[in-house]
């Protein structure tokens, strides 16, 4: 042994930044503005948050949920548990009350960590998640007078308060759990991606790489992806370690609001799904001479793959790079990812052949393989054409979900993604399809499939199936196609009352179709590409698009 | 486990660079000119070489010695003994024969592959390293004609012709040595720092990151810093990982050479230690319209401390940034680093105080843990005034010597690095010397690093070399040695005038000598071990005692 075996654990980079720049800001938006402290202050106050859950009877290894949105406490959440050594199982606002119950009981989650607003969506489960000891509530303007019977309940300052600004992190198994985050992207039950320590520290390594997000200390980084989703995509732990200014819109989402706050508090790069982009755009549009945005420079965008005229409008006007990356949950999340400029061979590139590239998916991040292959496994060529299977294997890729290993998405130790897609000569992944049976939706995932199960579950339904069908807004919004029972009489209200009982409203289909008969495959499956080419034939649109064409 | 365990391996990023971009060349400087191959020829030449070196019955774990300038086969030897887990022994070609004997055997190398010019100094080893059982020579314009006796040899093309392009890398232990490199810094034999994969694997990711050198798919990187220093600063990992076009001066070191070479191939950065710059920079300004510089980006600088006047030189004349970056062979070499803007609250500083920032030793890379201790192994306040011994540790610091463990090296898990520095509120290092070559003066400590800093930036003066010699009263003093440009007439008086704006009284050299050069270790820096013992053999006396014997 020549070199220390140092264990790569969150608790040697989340201290660094407020070490090196105690005095830069973390700012939240609040209803009447926003709320401000240090990053010195923050890690104190992790540290005590850390010392607190330990008084609580946390220990290394428990997990403690967060119902969160994107402000300090959750950024002093994810460095208090990491830094203990517990897990941190961020709970999307967002699931249905079904799913909720379903991954905090999954999970076991001990200690829930609740964003006052988020408290009423968390009061549905009260009886239902008898392993949460105890509700620590992070009041709000507006939300000061609240109250829960979901479990014994305290106020966050209450919980941390005089607890000491110093917590001795304990040495871990580098592959000790971090945290846990569910994906709802496929059939049944949500599934648990568990994040490790090693995994984690090296998606944060390589996310500061100058040819990946670039981050750095001088960034003022805005992450608006939820930090409920695949942690924030890493942003909060790059910030944490380098020292950023970090600028955090809570449920603030309107886009004139969030484009405000990004330019008052000179955000350098923000982290987004496409349809947040979309909305930015059109705040923009609606008023170009109110906003100054010279200070941003770069929009990191996936989730899903934005539309090339809109990478196309950031570059053009704003002059903002917009980063297209790949990845998923199971990938923590980034693995490829495309800027303007990223091979010596393009530096002297036109802009329009450097665009070419931004709108592809983009290079592998160092470390990780990826591959496409065909039905069989076999690897196929990388002649920009032909089309295969996503496999990824590597770091930080997820080797199987939480207490429901699901073989059957791996092949050896290769992920199986279920995007399919290209790979052209120079080495760039080009998403074809994200995978046909999800629908997309404002940067969620909808399985059709568990819409469908649930829908044929009513009485007088003979099939259902599920579709994706494009909007402007929201990227996708499903529509059920039905086949009744001979005879039978089920309305559309019917089915989407029904449907509402286990799916959250933004996850209800947008139209219920009767008709005759479903195509079929040759191996006797639901042909949904031919239904969506049916419905394109058509000349079908969705109910709101249909209002708002004819107005 | 949520996460894959994959192994951190060189061999996952080391085909990564040629694959994404096979036709950026590989650039070596030549005697009448230069050679060129493309990336994916140096690939397809590493692969070969790994079988040639396994038919020559080289296995995972064996040492290989090159004896090789920076040039494409030494990249070749890189890539090739990384992939395939053999131990890459970097033979410093500038070593004493007596340590390049020693070396080769402590290290048991079994193969060594030779530059044909360096041939000679190896010759003088024959019969003395009896392990080596062959050595590969790589012949090289004007040196075709090759002969030696030391071991049965072979001429490097023949060795890897006919060979396969592909070898299946193994997998193997993340913690398996890589490399082999000797320090001879410190007093008795060299002593042997392994490398492991992990290690260096880490380090590599750390050095692409955008807050330390940035290195970039777009950069043209030249290592003047030889291969066989510190695997060279890591860059050609790096490189090879992102796929940059390298070039390589070979053993053609002459300033004005070195200077037209980058010129010509459009460097972007480079890196080399202090009398590189000092010399390149005096190349530039006896011929400033010979050059255009405009593609030089960044230089980083370690090894020694660069004097700030140097890094100011770069900054103002060519808009160049002097990377300072401290580090040791131990430390695999890069522990901490400073830009010219690293810090959120310096974004807006003005040159002046950048400046001040560039000239310090800069900021601990993430990851790693360093702090100042009194001699009893107490922490000592980062005050930006106490000064302490620095100690280090973290993933690619070194834990024993090869072979030699030298426990007083360290204290617990920490290096104990032998540097002497201070820590600013700012959290940046601030070197103040080289433990043994500190002056201790009536129990003070005067930084002789600081003294030739000052000193060299007076005009007229080359160089400075500040050394203790003994007093009987105060212990030590200190003697500056000084080097005057060509023509130039600086009298002692102005030099200690000049020191006494920034120095106190009792801080001021006894005496100035005039030299014409001052020798230097294998790594290039200022030989002070073999100054004093210049001084010692001349009889050379402080000014005092001189008087007093006098007397």
């Amino acid at each position: 042994m020549g070199m220390q075996h140092t264990p790569l654990l969150m608790s040697r980079i989340i201290d660094r930044g407020a070490t090196l720049a105690p005095d830069v800001e973390i700012v939240t938006a609040t209803a009447s503005g926003t709320r401000r402290q240090t990053c010195a202050e923050t890690r104190d106050r992790a540290h005590q948050l850390a010392h607190a859950l330990a008084d609580a009877g946390i220990r290394a290894g428990d997990p403690v949920g967060t119902f969160l949105w994107n402000g300090s406490q959750h950024l002093e959440a994810y460095h208090a548990t990491a830094g203990m050594g517990a897990v941190l199982h961020t709970l999307n606002i967002r699931l249905s009350e079904h799913d909720l119950e379903y991954i905090i009981n999954h999970a076991g989650d001990r200690l829930v960590i609740a964003d006052a607003d988020a408290l009423p969506l968390l009061e549905k489960l009260a009886g239902r998640i008898p392993t949460v000891e105890r509700v620590v509530v992070v009041p709000s303007e507006g939300f000061e007078d609240w109250s829960t019977t979901v479990a014994p309940a305290v106020d966050y300052e209450a919980f941390i308060a005089g607890q000491p600004t110093r917590y001795e992190w304990p040495e871990l198994d580098e592959n000790a759990p971090l945290g846990l985050c569910y994906t709802s992207g496929t059939t049944g039950n949500p599934k648990g991606v568990e994040y490790e320590h090693r995994s984690q520290y090296l998606h944060t390594m390589a996310i500061c790489m100058t040819d990946s997000m670039a981050l750095s200390a001088t960034d003022t980084a805005c992450g608006v992806v939820p930090m409920f989703h695949a942690m924030g995509w890493g942003v909060p732990w790059a910030a944490l370690m380098l020292g950023c200014k970090q600028v955090m819109p809570h449920r603030f989402m309107d886009p004139a609001r969030l484009l405000q706050l990004m330019v008052d508090e000179g955000v350098t790069i923000s982290a987004g799904v496409p349809t947040i982009w979309q909305g930015v755009k059109a705040a923009y549009e609606a008023d170009p001479d109110a906003y100054d945005t010279s200070q941003l420079q770069r929009l990191t965008c996936g989730g899903s793959a934005p539309p090339p005229s809109l990478i196309r409008w950031y570059w053009d006007t704003l002059d903002v790079e917009m980063i297209q990356g790949w990845g998923m949950t199971e990938t923590s999340p980034l693995a490829t990812l495309s800027r303007k400029v990223m091979q010596y061979s393009h530096r002297d590139l036109p802009p329009d052949r450097q665009f070419e590239n931004v709108a592809k998916a983009g290079q592998l991040m160092p470390g990780l393989e990826l591959d496409i292959f065909d039905e069989e496994f076999n690897r196929l060529p990388h002649d920009g054409e032909t089309v295969g299977e996503i496999l990824v294997r590597g770091p930080w890729i997820c080797s199987e979900y939480y207490r429901n290993p699901q073989p059957g998405r791996f092949h050896g130790d290769w992920l199986i993604t279920g995007d399919v897609g290209r790979i052209d000569a120079d080495g760039y992944l080009i998403i074809s399809d994200r995978s046909k049976d999800l629908v997309k939706s404002g940067g969620e995932w909808i399985s059709s499939v568990d819409l469908e199960n649930h829908i044929v579950a009513l009485p007088g339904v003979a099939q259902a199936c599920v579709v994706a069908q494009p909007h402007p807004r929201w990227d996708e919004r499903p529509v059920a196609l039905v086949i009744l029972d001979e005879g039978a009489d089920v309305p559309a209200e019917r089915i989407l009352t029904h449907c509402a009982t286990q799916f959250a409203k933004w996850q209800l289909p947008d139209d219920v179709l009767y008709v005759k008969s479903i195509p079929l495959t040759s191996t006797g499956k639901m042909d949904k590409k031919t239904v969506r080419a049916g419905l394109d034939a058509e000349g079908y649109r969705l109910p709101d698009l249909r209002e708002a064409s004819a107005s």
